[in-house]
């Protein structure tokens, strides 16, 4: 998806917001900003919005002189989200229809972002989550997609968010399944830590992407992982970021299965912002 | 009141949904965007919004190629406005307390502003100001020192607006009053023209303060204007812009009246957003 102009000042508000709530000093905080404001003015809108909050975050990493910023509060939802690991494992045991339940709580996981939103409650969004209608809804074909493939990757977006993707996993066992993660620290987006952390590892292979872009820009990915997502019957990818870089990407079948943040988004994918959204891509 | 970086991200906001609004081509959006970009990224943060709104505006003037882009709006709302003035003498007529609810319905009046705030009713508002209570409220001083005043400068804020000021300027008919606007088209402000349609030249003697900015900076206006300005017992100044130019300027009894539109502002007036502000300056 190519950046539209409303991102860009969504792009200035969160440096803003960020570069306050990592405690950089004032003077830091305005010499961030203008960096952010100059880049923003030089980059290309013809590429898609994690491709500058990319260089945004490097700017961050850059000026804060620390590489993973988020390190704290990324452990700190991952073991909060394990507490949840076993209603949530209960909720999906009990529940009709389970595959949808797992999805539905997924994409409930999806609201650990601290790059878009910084204030939700998970226990809330969790409730809310069980009793919730999906706004687009192509959980059958997925479903049906999944009972074809033999080899899947399901790339995950946030730290905590793992524990979720962890729960929906473990409904298609007899599948080989790749996790994959962000290659750098970026925002409070899952790498491998974080993967090993909620205890992928234990029912996903796990690989780097090999970027820091708070997405999946195919052309940044490691070779190795570019093979793996090659080779994949079947991707399945969390979060707008994923959404936002992989949403053009043709000839491989793609579930994109994420929380609607932003009017832009909300626009583009037609649901409105709060709706859970299970899509398949149409170049698949 | 010096610019906060938080003003940023609102100037490109406002720079992304004004260039939507006024029917600029796509290409003409990105143009805009990115010098307003560049500009933001250069300018000093050592001075007031008003500041680089003024360039912002310059800018889309030039790409515009239209140095007055709100006209109609502006002839639109000074006809609104107009049709309100029989209904607010009355109200103002029919109080226990006239000064007061003149302010108030001054007060209102200020809504009228499409920098900050697009979507809005005028009739909605008037109602409310009716029973709404100031959330800064120095209007009995305000009151004496109008008592004491023998010449007043009233700053204007918005076309429309215009015509709640002179509700509020015929209540202090002996006391001799310049009706200052800006000098230039920016955004919905009025000038002489705003305010001749709104019949203030049978208040007050209309002064153009030379400037395009939508505020009052001082080093940019007329020598005309700054004469009179130094010359004045009292400054009422109308509106954020005015409030954010003129709010540490030392040596001159002015107050200010506005209803809160930001959080920057929000937290610098000790007042909520939507607030209705009569505020003596403390310099003064």
């Amino acid at each position: 998806m190519k950046l539209y102009t409303d991102c860009i000042p969504c792009i200035i508000s969160q440096t803003v917001k960020l570069s306050a709530d990592l405690g950089l000093k004032p003077d830091d905080q305005k010499k961030l900003l203008r960096e952010v404001l100059l880049l923003s003015s030089e980059v290309s809108y013809d590429r898609s919005p994690p491709h500058i909050a990319k260089e945004v975050y490097r700017l961050i990493h850059k000026i804060l002189k620390n590489p993973d910023p988020y390190r704290k509060v990324k452990e700190k939802y991952n073991q909060l989200a394990l507490k949840f690991y076993p209603s949530l494992k209960e909720e999906v045991k009990n529940s009709r229809d389970r595959f949808k339940k797992a999805v539905k709580l997924s994409i409930a996981g999806n609201v650990i972002d601290f790059g878009s939103n910084r204030k939700f409650s998970l226990e809330k969004t969790i409730k809310d989550a069980l009793r919730k209608r999906l706004s687009v809804d192509h959980t059958g074909s997925l479903k049906r997609s999944l009972i074809e493939a033999s080899k899947v990757l399901y790339l995950g977006d946030n730290a905590g968010e793992t524990v979720f993707d962890r729960i929906l996993i473990e409904e298609f066992p007899e599948k080989q399944i790749y996790y994959g993660v962000r290659g750098s620290p970026v925002i409070n987006d899952a790498t491998l830590k974080d993967a090993l952390a909620c205890g992928l590892d234990s029912v996903a292979h796990l690989i780097s992407n090999g970027s820091d872009a708070p997405g999946t820009i195919l052309e940044d990915c490691s070779f190795e992982f570019k093979s793996v997502f090659d080779q994949s019957d079947l991707v399945i990818a969390k979060g707008q970021g994923n959404y936002e870089t992989l949403n053009e990407v043709g000839g491989k079948k793609i579930f994109f299965l994420f929380m609607v943040k932003c009017p832009v988004i909300a626009a583009d994918a037609g649901c409105p912002v709060g709706g859970y959204v299970v899509m398949e891509n149409k170049s698949g």
